[in-house]
C-alpha cells in the first residue's frame, strides 16, 4: 500500500437497463438468486435510461458506505454483502504510479469503499432501477479492484444483488441462462447480439399514472412458486419452447415471431401473478387499454407493428419495428392519452425526442388535432384518457456498461472521498 | 288433436342464475356445447335473480317465436334450433280435458310454440342472463310438451344452448360433468345438495360500473383453448383436484377450503384469460381493489370470511360465512365504494334488504359515517372509490325450477298466444 492515507482512487461507470422480452419470475434459490428458467431481455439505450455510478476506494474509509439518488443508503443488506465480498476475492493488484498509489491484492480485505450512484430516470417510475444499479455497483467495483473476470462471470456476481441486474452487463440482446449448478457459477447472462445487430428498433415506454404500491417483484415471485398452480408448467413446458424461438427470432431481425412472442410471454408472467395466492395484479386499466390499442392496430395491418411487454407495474415498454411503426404509434399514444392541459410537452415526450418530430407534433395543440387512427370501428366514439399517463420515454435498444474516463463526470469528490 | 284452431296451451317457469365457484371455460366440442373440464356452481336465489318465460302452443301459431324482455328475438341460431329439436324429439301426449285440448306425441313435429322471457334483473349487469335463461326455456317446453325426462337430462339439452344453462335446473350446489361420450349424452348436471344443506352462506353482487363491450364468453373460451399455453394443464391437472376439493368442502360445510377453492379458481380462469391471444380482460381496477379488500380482511382474520369469484366480466359474486359476515362485508364494501350523492340507497342495495339493517344502515348519512374497517394500515389514508360501483344485490343459495301454476303470473295473453 502507498505510504500516505490521504490518497482516493476512483472508478465511473455507466450501466444501461434492461426490459426482459421473455420474462424471469421465480427462484429456485433466494440466496443466490437462482431462477426456475431462462430469460432473455433487451438492454435499453444509457442515454435515456441508466445508472452512473462513482466508486473509491482510500486508506482514510473506515467503512464500506453508499449514496444512491442523494441519499446514504445501508450496504448491510445481505446481498450487497454477497456482491462485495465476492468482489473483493476477485481483487488483483493495483497500480497508479501518477499518484504513487500501490494497492496489492491482499490489501482489498481490509480497504473499505464508497459508492455513489444515480439513476437518470425516477426511481419511483418503476423501471427496474434496481437492476441498472446493481450492475453498475459491480461493475464499477471490479474496475477499480482490478478484477480480471469477463462480464459474464461479473454477470453472476450482479445476479446474487438483484436477478435481472446479471442481463445489464452486456448490450444489445441478451440471456440470462437459468444455470445446474448448486453454487450458481452456471447461472450468467451471455449477449446474444450487440444493439448493432437490429438497429432499427424503437421503444417507446409509457409511465403510467399510479398512486398505488405495488407488490415487490422479490415478495412477488417467492408467492407465485409458493401458491401458483401454473408456475412450474411455465417454467418447464413453455419458457424453454419461446427461449429457442425467441433466440432464433432475434438473430433473424424477425419481428412478426419477435412481436408474438414477447406479447404473449408478458401476459403469461402477468397470468401466472394472477394466478398468485393472494393474486397479484401489476396491470391497470390503463395498461389494458394500451394492450388493447396495440392489439387493434396489429390486427388491423395484418402483421405486428409493435410489440408490448410489462415489468411488475403498470408501466407499458413497447417494442416499434422501425422508426416509422414507432411514429405511428406515438400518434396513437398520444391520441388516447392526451396530457392534462397545463402539461408541458417537452415533459411528457422525453428521450429521443426526433420522434416526436416524425410524429408530426410539435406543440400541444398537434396533439388536440390528431385524428382517431383508422382501425377504431366507425360505430365506436373513440374514448380519450387524458391524465392516465404521466410521461412518455422515447429510446432504442443500447450498449453495455461502459467506464467513463472524463474524470469531471465522476459522482465523488476525489479529496473528500466523499459525494460532490 | 282438438278441432278447433282457437286453443291456447300455456305454462309459466322460473328458473334461477347460477354463479361457478369452479369454473367452466372451454369447449371440446363447438356444436354440442361439451367442456374441457367438470365445473360446480351455486344456485342464486330466483327471489332476487331469475328468468320467467311463459310458453304456448296453438294450432294458430304459423312459426316458432320468442320474445325476451319485450322484444322479439330471432329463434332462428343452431342452439335454439337444437334445442327446440330436441324436445319435440321427447314431447308426449298431451291432454287437457277442461279446455278440450288434445295433443298427440306425433303432433308437435307440426306444431309451433310462442316463448316469452323476462329477467328480473337487468340483462346487461353481465349476470349470466343466458344460463337461466336458456334453462327456463327448455324446463318450461319440457313441462307443455309432457317431457317425461329428469332435470339431469334436460340440463344435457339446456347445455346445447348455453353451457352453463345446465346447472340451472338444480337449486343449491351443482356438479357439470363433463362426460365422456362424443354425443354429449353424459355431458349433464347433477345436484350436489340442496340449498337447505348450507343455508347460512349470504352472497352479495357488486355490480360495476363499465361502459366497454366485454369479450363474448363463447369467443373468448375458444380463443383461450386455441392459444393459451396453460389451459390445458388447468383442465387436465388442476381442475379435476379441485373438483374432489370442492366436493367434499360442499358436502362438508368447510367454509375455509371452499372460500381458498373459489377465490383460486376464479383467479386461474381469469389468469387463462389474460394468457390468452390477443390476452382478454374482464377484471378491471375496480375488481381488483375488491379482491383487495376481501383479501386483507381475510389475512387480518386470520380465516376466510368471504369467497370472491369473477365470470366474464367486472362484477364481484362475494359468498360470506354467514349473515354476520354478509353484514361486515356490506359495511367494507359501502365504506370504500359509496354511492354518487344523488344517489338513492333503495336502488344502491336491492335484493334481501334485511342485510343492510344489519350492517346498521339505514339512509345516506350512514354511509358516510363508517369507520375505516380495522384491518387497514394505520399509516395509510383509506381510499374511497365514489360512483366505481353501480349497484349491489344482497341474495343466498337458493331452489331450482319452479312451475308457476298461478296464470296471473303467465306472461302471454291465453286468448292470442302473444306476450301480454
Amino acid at each position: 500500500m502507498a505510504a500516505g492515507k490521504n490518497w482516493v482512487l476512483t472508478v465511473t461507470a455507466q450501466t444501461p437497463t434492461n426490459i426482459a422480452v421473455i420474462k424471469y419470475w421465480g427462484k429456485r434459490d433466494e440466496d443466490l438468486i437462482l431462477p426456475i428458467n431462462d430469460s432473455i431481455s433487451v438492454t435499453l439505450d444509457p442515454d435515456h435510461l441508466c445508472t452512473t455510478t462513482s466508486v473509491a476506494v482510500s486508506p482514510a474509509f473506515t467503512h464500506d458506505r453508499m449514496w444512491l439518488n442523494g441519499k446514504e443508503v445501508p450496504l448491510s443488506g445481505v446481498r450487497y454483502q454477497n456482491c462485495l465480498k465476492e468482489l473483493r476475492s476477485l481483487a488483483n493488484d493495483v497500480e497508479e504510479e501518477e499518484k504513487g498509489i500501490k494497492i496489492s491484492k491482499k490489501d482489498w480485505e481490509k480497504l473499505h469503499v464508497h459508492i455513489v450512484s444515480y439513476n437518470n430516470f425516477p426511481t419511483a417510475a418503476g423501471l427496474a432501477s434496481s437492476a441498472a444499479g446493481l450492475a453498475c455497483l459491480v461493475f464499477s467495483l471490479a474496475k477499480l479492484m482490478n478484477v480480471k473476470e469477463d462480464n459474464s462471470r461479473l454477470s453472476a456476481i450482479a445476479r446474487q444483488g438483484s436477478g435481472s441486474a446479471c442481463r445489464s452487463l452486456y448490450g444489445g440482446f441478451v440471456k440470462w441462462i437459468m444455470g445446474k449448478e448448486e453454487n450458481g457459477s452456471d447461472s450468467i447472462a451471455v449477449q446474444l447480439a450487440d444493439e448493432k445487430h437490429w438497429d432499427d428498433l424503437v421503444i417507446i415506454i409509457v409511465v403510467v399514472s399510479s398512486r398505488q404500491k405495488e407488490t415487490s417483484s422479490t415478495s412477488g415471485m417467492r408467492e407465485t412458486v409458493e401458491t401458483s398452480a401454473l408456475i412450474q408448467h411455465r417454467a418447464k413446458e413453455v419458457v424453454p419452447k419461446r427461449i429457442i424461438q425467441m433466440e432464433e427470432a432475434t438473430k433473424n431481425r424477425d419481428f412478426p415471431a419477435f412481436s408474438r412472442l414477447a406479447c404473449a410471454d408478458s401476459n403469461q408472467f402477468h397470468a401466472v401473478c394472477l394466478d398468485t395466492l393472494p393474486p397479484i395484479f401489476y396491470m391497470k386499466d390503463t395498461s389494458h387499454r394500451i394492450i388493447s390499442c396495440v392489439e387493434k392496430w396489429n390486427r388491423f395491418e395484418g402483421t405486428p407493428q409493435v410489440a408490448y411487454t410489462f415489468d411488475a407495474g403498470p408501466n407499458a415498454v413497447l417494442i416499434s419495428h422501425n422508426r416509422k411503426t414507432a411514429a405511428q404509434l406515438l400518434q396513437r399514444l398520444l391520441f388516447y392519452f392526451p396530457p392534462q392541459s397545463e402539461a408541458d410537452l417537452n415533459s411528457y415526450v422525453i428521450g429521443d425526442k426526433s420522434i416526436l418530430q416524425d410524429a408530426g407534433i410539435q406543440d400541444l395543440k398537434d396533439i388536440e388535432a390528431l385524428s382517431p387512427p383508422p382501425e377504431i370501428e366507425d360505430n365506436i366514439p373513440s374514448q380519450k384518457y387524458r391524465g392516465d399517463v404521466s410521461y412518455f420515454i422515447c429510446t432504442r435498444p443500447g450498449r453495455g456498461p461502459v467506464v467513463l474516463s472524463d474524470e469531471s463526470r465522476s459522482l465523488i469528490n476525489p479529496e473528500t472521498g466523499l459525494p460532490k
